[in-house]
C-alpha cells in the first residue's frame, strides 16, 4: 500500500471549505471523489489543516494510502483531468508509510491581500478584502512584529473555538506592496481558528488609525477577543506553503 | 444636457460581451439599466469598442448624454453601487458636448496574459491563456516586434468580419515575464475583430517552435488568415487603456 502526498491549489469561492461536511461541496470530497474514479478505491484524504469558504490555497498538503497502481508522478495528471477546474493537484509523490499530513506540519505559510483604493476592482473581488478608506502602510507595519514570538493567541482566535493549547509560535510576519495591494505574510508552527483574518482585521484598524501599534502586545496580554479588531474576510486569505 | 464619460472596469467571464445583444447580459446593457435606476432615463451608453465574452477591460471608456442633475464626478459612486460585482466605474467626469468614445478615440492599448506553466493554476482560470508546453521567450520576443509600424492586418483578421479598411498601425508591441506569466502589451491606433488574439496565437506557435519570427512578415503581406497562427482564448486579453 503506498502513501501518496498530493500538494494543491484551489480558488476557495465556491466551496464550503477544505474539509467535508453532511451538506455543500468541499475541495476534500471533490479530490475524494476524483480518487475514487481513477482507482474505484473510498480513501480518507488528510489535509493539513482545514481552509474556511472563500480561502485560497496556493500550497495546501494531503495524503492518502492506496493500492493503486497507478505511479505517484502520475496521479497528478489523471487527478486533473477528473477535478473541476478551480482545484489543480500540482505535484503528486510517494511518501514515507507513516507520514501524516497534518500531525507532521511543522509550520504553515499563508499571505492575505489587501485591496486598498478607493473604487473596487471587478478583477479582484474573489482574491482581495477591499478596502477603501487609505490605511496608513508604516502604522501597520509598526504593528506586525509584535506577533513574531510564542504567545497566548486568545485574543486572536474566533470566541467560541475549542482549542486545548492556544499558544502559538509565529516566526515570519511582514508586509509588502505592489501597486495598491498590500501583501501581509505570515509564517509560524500553526494557526488558531479564524486567527490570521483576525491579525488582518486589527492591522486594518491599525492602518485607519482607529488602534496604534503599541496596542497589540496589550491585546496579545488581555486573552480578551473583544479587543482584537474585527475577523477581515476570506477571500484574501492563502495558504502558500506547508512545511515538514 | 451633459455628456458624461465613464472609465469602466469590468470582468467578461459572464456576459457576451460590451455590445447589447437580444439574448445574454453584455456590459453595456448592465450599465445603461444602472443609468436608468439612477436618472430615469434611457441613454444610448457608447463605448469606444466591443469586446468579447471573457475578455476584461481595465480602463474601457464610454460615454452618455444626459439631463439629470447629479454632479459628473458622483455618477461613478451612484452607478457603483446599482452594478453587479464584476463591473465597476472608475471614473466619471462630464466632457465636451460633442465628444464620441468610438470616433474620438486615438489609440488603444491592450495586454494579453500567458500562463506558461506544464499544470493549470485554479486562481488564474478565467484571467489568462494557459500553455502547458514550454514557450521560447526570446523566440516570441524577436517575433513582435514585426507587428510594429503601418500594415495591412487581413491575415490577423476573422475571416468573416466585414472592414472596409484593414490597415492599422501599431506603435508599440513588447512582451515582459512575471513568473510563469508571459505578458504580451500592444498599442496601436486601431485593432480588427480578434486582432490581438490572432496575434497571440501566432506568437505562441513560435514559442513552440512551430512558427519562426521571420514567418511574421511573409504572414502579413500574404492577406491570408490560414498562414497566421489559431485565435488565443478571450480570457487573457485585457483592454488596458483607450487614448483620445
Amino acid at each position: 500500500m503506498a502513501n501518496i502526498k498530493l500538494t494543491i491549489q484551489y480558488e476557495g469561492t465556491n466551496y464550503i471549505g477544505w474539509q467535508k461536511q453532511p451538506k455543500g461541496d468541499s475541495i476534500q470530497r471533490e479530490i475524494e471523489k476524483a480518487i475514487k474514479q481513477i482507482t474505484g478505491e473510498e480513501v480518507d484524504l488528510i489535509g493539513s489543516c482545514r481552509t474556511d469558504s472563500g480561502v485560497h490555497a496556493i500550497g495546501q498538503v494531503a495524503n492518502f494510502h492506496t493500492n493503486s497502481s497507478i505511479p505517484p508522478d502520475r496521479f497528478m495528471y489523471a487527478l486533473n483531468s477528473k477535478l473541476p477546474e478551480d482545484i489543480s493537484i500540482v505535484k503528486s509523490e510517494e511518501v514515507a508509510k507513516d507520514f501524516h499530513s497534518r500531525y507532521d506540519a511543522i509550520g504553515k505559510r499563508y499571505k492575505y491581500l489587501i485591496y486598498n483604493h478607493p473604487i473596487r476592482n471587478p478583477l479582484y473581488r474573489r482574491f482581495v478584502y477591499h478596502v477603501f478608506y487609505p490605511l496608513d502602510y508604516h502604522e501597520m507595519n509598526k504593528g506586525i512584529r509584535y506577533f513574531i514570538g510564542t504567545h497566548d493567541f486568545t485574543s486572536f482566535m474566533s470566541a467560541n473555538s475549542n482549542v486545548d493549547n492556544p499558544i502559538r509560535r509565529i516566526d515570519q510576519s511582514f508586509l509588502s506592496r505592489e501597486g495598491d495591494l498590500i501583501i501581509f505574510s505570515i509564517e509560524g508552527n500553526g494557526f488558531l481558528y479564524n486567527m490570521i483574518r483576525i491579525i488582518v482585521g486589527t492591522l486594518v484598524e491599525i492602518g485607519r488609525g482607529v488602534m496604534k501599534p503599541h496596542n497589540i502586545p496589550h491585546i496579545i496580554e488581555s486573552k480578551n477577543r473583544e479587543l482584537a479588531g474585527p475577523t477581515a474576510p476570506p477571500q484574501g486569505l492563502y495558504l502558500e506553503k506547508v512545511y515538514y
